[in-house]
């Protein structure tokens, strides 16, 4: 037994309230290596002669990956506290692993065990009900519509006719979002997330000048009333943009410390390495990267939180809206956004708090702090697979298990899925404008885990490489949309909503326990199963589902065809083909 | 190499603020299996011709425990921010390890590698400094001693003359100690901890029924005036019990719901399972453990939170209390510690707050809660090398050294070390009477880590099993007082204050790279070493210092005496003796 892999601590994606009086433990060890765990779980009050009493269960196998396997088990302790250890079998060795350590024999004292000391409500993960039924679009407001002409900007470009640049604009506004939202109806979102529309001078408006307004080049006040009402009334949410990390460079406290240095009461709204401040390729004050025009706003004074609370609590109170996206969230103190939920979730109790973090997110994810991240780490894989093809499909059912495993399940439920966005290359230009690939890409993401986000036209086929490319305008005239590709995104979301399976209903599992080009994947309560395969690759492939079928019967739920099959079916794949299919098994 | 052996992830134990521009990262790898790290690491932001820049660091192995090696390297990024991987080299191979796995060549993107965001000043672990040079002493306020005799309650037990019962008194309250301060002061102590004083039936307190008062028996709120301003006066801080899990069965709340069921206002303060409420062997309410008498009060409810912060604040406020230790602190919900951090700290910026934490204690010391636990653990291995000696040295410093590791350096540097309290049996009962192997557990404890803390009369040879025999009245008598061990703790403690190397200054190691069947540790700053050599075992040991030592010259720091030797010097041991040496190395 390799003791050394064993891994286990308490909190984390390890022990977590997965229900309100459910706690979920999981533990990992080297893979292929121990045959059996059983929990050994118990009250730490209940003592009887001087030996704690404490039940066993069965921890069953639920993940495996290229190095470790993952094991699962759900247990209700009764008066909500328990202390636990793993009793873990290998081909030759039996063996009890607690907090501390190793021991050959059972220990009948609570104390040498592991502990979660209490299920309080209050830390139960909680993001709001309506998210994991949500299907998200990006929209970079700029680039969507041009719904009124009057507030266009003076330079404005003609619509599409024109390579986006970084700092031309195309005239999209709110109006423009809202006179369009029939289309969205039509593909089945309802969720929009747009980039940020306070008062900027630049087109993506990450450099806000004013908080409490909107650039009136997108509208007025009245417009995203106006939206959010006529979204609300089609069962759409709305998620608008938050950032905080930094500020513009003519955002008025900066541009006081600009002119008067250490008299400027807003010294200490930024990071100034020294005074006076200066521009230049590195600025003399922390900014976003090393971006003179993104100074870094000093979370942790006061006044500056003050203002930004204030901001988030405003557009919630006045206009509506039911979520913020956080840009940038993972440079900003944990503690600002704590009284960040705390503040927003007083003013709306289901607002969807969504961090831009693009690495691991632990720490951002207990319930104190955000709902969900990007998740960025599923499209890295994505684009891995099916884009520079450098991986296979057990490599990427392996890695996104590791990404998977690495948080709670309540955590993955809500992850904000994405392959593009206003960041990224367009995904039909990641794949070399092969449709059959970016087909597949949309199957994994609206039939596997998660909230998914469609970034704008993407959809239709859109293409485009890096920042600026990625933003051209909206294709709206029908002859340039890809309607094939737009149908299949439209069937792949609405299958996902007839199939609540499909979506974040009952338990997700790579089939990644038995080699295999494809990619496989089920959703599964109790014994109905929908089986997802993807074939990657530009060959035949063939598949041995592995379980026994009930009634000799496999549904087809791509055609909609009922189909008589053998107890362990062979299912095979054109190239570039999937299959999504449902049983019961025996 | 052991693959599936190698953990890191970014937080707790693994990378911390350990100076306002300084991270710690650590990283754990099998026991002997890699030669050699190199820390991989850079700027997010800083890129050339698209590939990330990035710098080299050595990491150094810091420790060693059964299992694993655990190495470990200081950064100060100059941006405050940090990506980071690692170049492993065993015998056979060289590997980059990163956020998304292994790698056999190095990444040129930042996006790969882990991320420490930024190094936000408000997210450093920051106990008051005070901390690490104090020496504390436990007192159980009806035991140490009688100063007025006035508020004795009514059926006082002899002092000394009965054996203590669950439920006896013996009068010991408030101007008692502050009567017996000079005789701490000449013991060395520098901060008292009092287990609860509020108005409450039993003996020890911890069954609360007004947390606004001073139990009468214990005396007058003046008298808590008079014990703080005394104690400030000779350099000792006070710190009070806070029972803040549950109250006491007359708590007039709990008693409102007793009579008046759902009708009572104050029903959501506890949790009741059903009601009425009965009492019983299992109670229908939550409580501490099954004790009917301490009802679980829910620290989820506004009104409780704020009940019990007003009293956290009032008793810093009014009285200038230096510290709360936390009872049950483990089944309180984290946002309450959260806030109650907030709230004590904005009375009294050096406050300190101690919480009882039997096990692991990670998730409490992120920064935003307690600035240490009572290290249990610690107990536990002492008890098991020097008391029931089911251990071996090396066992002792290997388990140790897990516990050390588990946590960020500066976080142990003022863990609440103890070998006894109000909850346990007397020291050197738990030692067979054996005096010297007492003496050996105080040296350890005054020159190892943490923030040590004595219970009192353990110092002068007191002993008593499990509560209530561990609860006597002081002994006050010299002559039944062993002068001898009390002489020893003393010249720990003085010893303590005369080398701050002793305390917390410089870093800690315990020798356990090299075999002995001594407890062998070092505390060290550049070339400037003490080595602590302690016998467990009643058998002569010998030990060769592994470094070679500078001028031939060493100090035995317990004699004073300059000695000459070896530049390997060997250092012999009687049987349960133990050697504190001072040199440099070459």
């Amino acid at each position: 037994m390799e003791r050394s892999a064993i891994f286990h601590r308490p909190g984390n994606n390890y022990s977590f309230i997965i229900e309100k009086d459910t706690l979920c433990i999981r533990i990992r060890t080297k893979k292929a290596d121990i045959q059996k765990i059983e929990l050994i779980y118990g009250d730490p009050y209940v003592w009887e002669n001087d030996k704690w009493i404490f039940q066993r269960a069965d921890i069953s196998k639920s993940a495996t990956d290229a190095l470790f396997d993952y094991w699962e088990v759900k247990i209700s302790p009764p008066h909500r506290r328990i202390r636990y250890g793993f009793e873990l079998y290998s081909n030759d060795e039996r063996v009890l692993f607690t907090e501390k350590g190793f021991y050959e024999d059972i220990i009948y004292d609570s104390g040498y065990y592991f502990c979660f000391p209490y299920l309080h409500a209050s830390e139960q993960f909680n993001p709001p009900e309506w998210v994991k039924d949500t299907v998200w679009y990006q929209i970079f407001p700029d680039r969507f519509f041009n719904g009124d002409k009057l507030n266009d900007p003076k330079d404005v470009q003609p619509w599409g006719k024109v390579e986006p640049s970084a700092n031309n604009f195309f005239g999209g506004d709110l109006k423009g979002i809202e006179q369009k939202l029939d289309y969205l109806v039509t593909l089945g979102i309802n969720g929009i997330y747009l980039t940020p529309i306070f008062t900027a001078p630049t087109n993506h408006k990450y450099d806000t000048i004013d908080y409490f307004s909107i650039d009136p080049q997108f509208g007025t006040k009245e417009d995203l009333k106006s939206l959010v009402e006529s979204c609300h009334a089609r069962g759409i949410k709305v998620m608008l943009d938050a950032v905080f990390n930094h500020c513009g460079f003519y955002f008025p406290p900066f541009q006081d410390v600009l002119e008067k240095g250490s008299e400027s009461e807003f010294v200490d709204w930024f990071y100034p390495h020294s005074l006076p401040l200066q521009k230049g390729e590195r600025p003399n004050y922390e900014a976003f990267a090393f971006v003179p025009q993104m100074p870094k706003l000093n979370t942790q004074n006061p006044h500056v939180k003050k203002y930004l609370l204030d901001v988030a609590a405003y557009w919630i109170k006045e206009f509506d809206i039911d979520g913020w996206r956080l840009d940038v969230a993972n440079e900003v103190d944990h503690q600002f956004w704590r009284e960040f939920r705390y503040v927003v979730r007083n003013e709306k109790p289901d607002i969807y708090i969504l961090g831009e973090v693009w690495h691991d997110s632990m720490p951002w994810l207990y319930g104190d702090q955000f709902d969900a991240v990007m998740n960025y780490p599923f499209t890295t894989n994505v684009l891995q697979l099916f884009a520079s093809q450098k991986m296979s499909a057990m490599d990427f059912m392996d890695s996104m298990t590791s990404v998977v495993q690495s948080y709670p399940n309540n955590v993955m439920d809500v992850t904000f899925n994405l392959v593009g966005s206003h960041d990224t290359s367009r995904i039909l230009t990641e794949c070399q404008d092969d449709v059959r690939r970016v087909k597949l890409i949309y199957l994994l993401m609206y039939t596997s885990i998660g909230s998914p986000c469609m970034y704008y036209g993407d959809e239709l086929g859109m293409t485009g490489g890096q920042d600026p490319g990625c933003r051209a305008c909206m294709e709206w005239e029908e002859g340039k949309q890809n309607t094939d590709l737009l149908a299949h995104v439209t069937k792949c979301i609405s299958l996902r909503k007839q199939h609540p399976l499909l979506a974040n209903d009952g338990q997700f599992q790579f089939m990644n326990w038995i080699d295999t080009n494809l990619v496989v994947y089920r959703k599964y309560v109790d014994d109905r199963n929908i089986f997802v395969l993807i074939n990657p690759t530009n060959t035949t492939q063939s598949y041995q589902v592995p379980f026994e079928i009930k009634n000799n019967s496999l549904k087809n739920l791509w055609t909609d065809e009922e189909i008589v099959c053998e107890p362990f079916p062979q299912i095979q794949l054109e190239p570039y083909d999937f299959k999504i299919v449902e049983f019961h098994t025996v």
